[in-house]
């Protein structure tokens, strides 16, 4: 069964990415269709909105079902303009500030493109700190800086540690530092001395031992490291270790790298921030 | 001036990232606010919503403005469950549900957390498959492999090259490499041979030498790196190898790594895609 297809259109004065994450979100709902998208950042003046009008237009004569515009436009009369061109647009502004407007009792600023500007410098100086930090203490490099890791993930090769570091510290400004279980830490359950000063700000990541196989399979297949046995063995292992040491631990096997991070902001009781974002 | 404050919620069954997201970008239209924001994530059943309500309802009682409630949930009851405590919510699905179903002629699933769920295994994969090569590949690592690169980053040390190529890969699968311009290859204005055969997928940083110099005098102040002359004769010579070659570059002084990305893949015409992104 070959699933519908529908136009979309994201059209913002800045990026783009909050509108079309939202559209996104919403189009999971919709699984027998299949969404075409195009995606217009920056669309900041009458001259980029009239290019997009007749690109979207073009589309609509060439006999292709009415597409949907989901539009991010803090300007009206840009608005208008697609308005007056027959374009019917979903607009976040227009649905959600009003409504912001009367909560606050203030009138929306209708700036153009603030969403993802840089924010204050402040804040973008700690982005770029805790991805350096991150990027600098990935795969158990620098364990003698450990106390300035807001958090310190751990679990076996391939669990899903340096994916999960770099989200947080990208998207929460968050300093993550991230330590390998391997063979010389399975010898007993108590925590690898050189995670053991840093208990709480410790997170297990796990995953089905058939799912690390897998993995590992992929990048070194025929090894010892990628044998269903050695998978299963180093997971029983540090499944062992997070248990006696009362670590939170989370199996990661088939959740998204946004789901792990927002699960152990969660358990860690963890919100950094992130002006602007 | 003290801003004004204001309690803002996002209740959702997935992560909340979107409309956690959505909310900051209407935010920003309201300077004069300043928002404290609590989000509630993977709020699937009665009794987790019950627990937030409690929460949001006890603030409310304790005399403090009346909260901003953002929900995501494809639930009908836990929406219920909210009005019925008098709590009123501002609901992304029923804003933008009923329309799309009229536009698609189609019922939505009401299946729960599906935004940021793993999506399908082979997307997952290509996206770890996207931050390894990237990781593998920062700061002119392996230049024998460039070919398989989606794209090259270059610029002069501390231009935003790995921050950018990390969300690049993190959030359109793609294959980063990066190469910093240095010394030897400040000595002509032809690119550096090591580049030369990505020419199509090559895309230039640069930035105002002041801003360089403020950022290599925090990493190591006083050395001739971090001298203004040098960052002034860096950016000088990376931007007239950019110009030389013709290849498109781009200013990063006052701009977020989110528009960075943005503007690489408008003007490479370059758009990959996350399923359940």
């Amino acid at each position: 069964m070959s699933a519908k297809k529908q136009n979309v259109f994201f059209i913002s004065d800045s990026t783009g990415i909050t509108i079309e994450s939202l559209g996104q979100s919403l189009f999971t709902q919709f699984p027998d269709t299949e969404f075409v998208i195009t995606v217009f950042p920056f669309v900041s003046d009458k001259q980029e909105a009239l290019r997009v009008i007749t690109h979207i237009s073009g589309l609509a004569n060439a006999g292709h079902r009415p597409p949907i515009v989901f539009t991010s436009l803090a300007d009206e009369a840009l608005k208008n303009l697609f308005l007056s061109h027959d374009i019917p647009i979903l607009d976040i502004f227009s649905t959600f500030i009003p409504v912001l407007e009367t909560c606050l009792a203030a009138k929306a600023s209708h700036a153009v493109g603030e969403t993802h500007g840089v924010g204050s410098p402040l804040k973008y100086v700690q982005r770029i700190e805790a991805l350096d930090f991150t990027l600098n203490h990935d795969d158990g490099m620098k364990l003698n800086d450990l106390a300035n890791a807001d958090i310190v993930l751990t679990g076996v090769s391939r669990s899903g540690k340096t994916p999960t570091s770099l989200y947080l510290a990208m998207h929460y400004n968050l300093k993550i530092a991230n330590y390998p279980l391997a063979d010389a830490d399975f010898e007993s359950s108590i925590l690898p001395q050189a995670i053991s000063g840093v208990r709480n700000r410790l997170f297990g990541l796990t995953l089905a031992p058939r799912q690390l196989f897998k993995i590992r399979q992929e990048r070194r297949p025929a090894s010892r490291y990628a044998s269903l046995e050695q998978c299963e063995y180093e997971v029983r292992r540090a499944e062992s270790i997070f248990r006696a040491a009362r670590l939170p631990f989370l199996n990661t096997t088939s959740i998204s790298i946004e789901e792990i991070a927002t699960t152990i902001l969660q358990r860690l009781k963890l919100r950094a921030r992130v002006s602007g974002q």
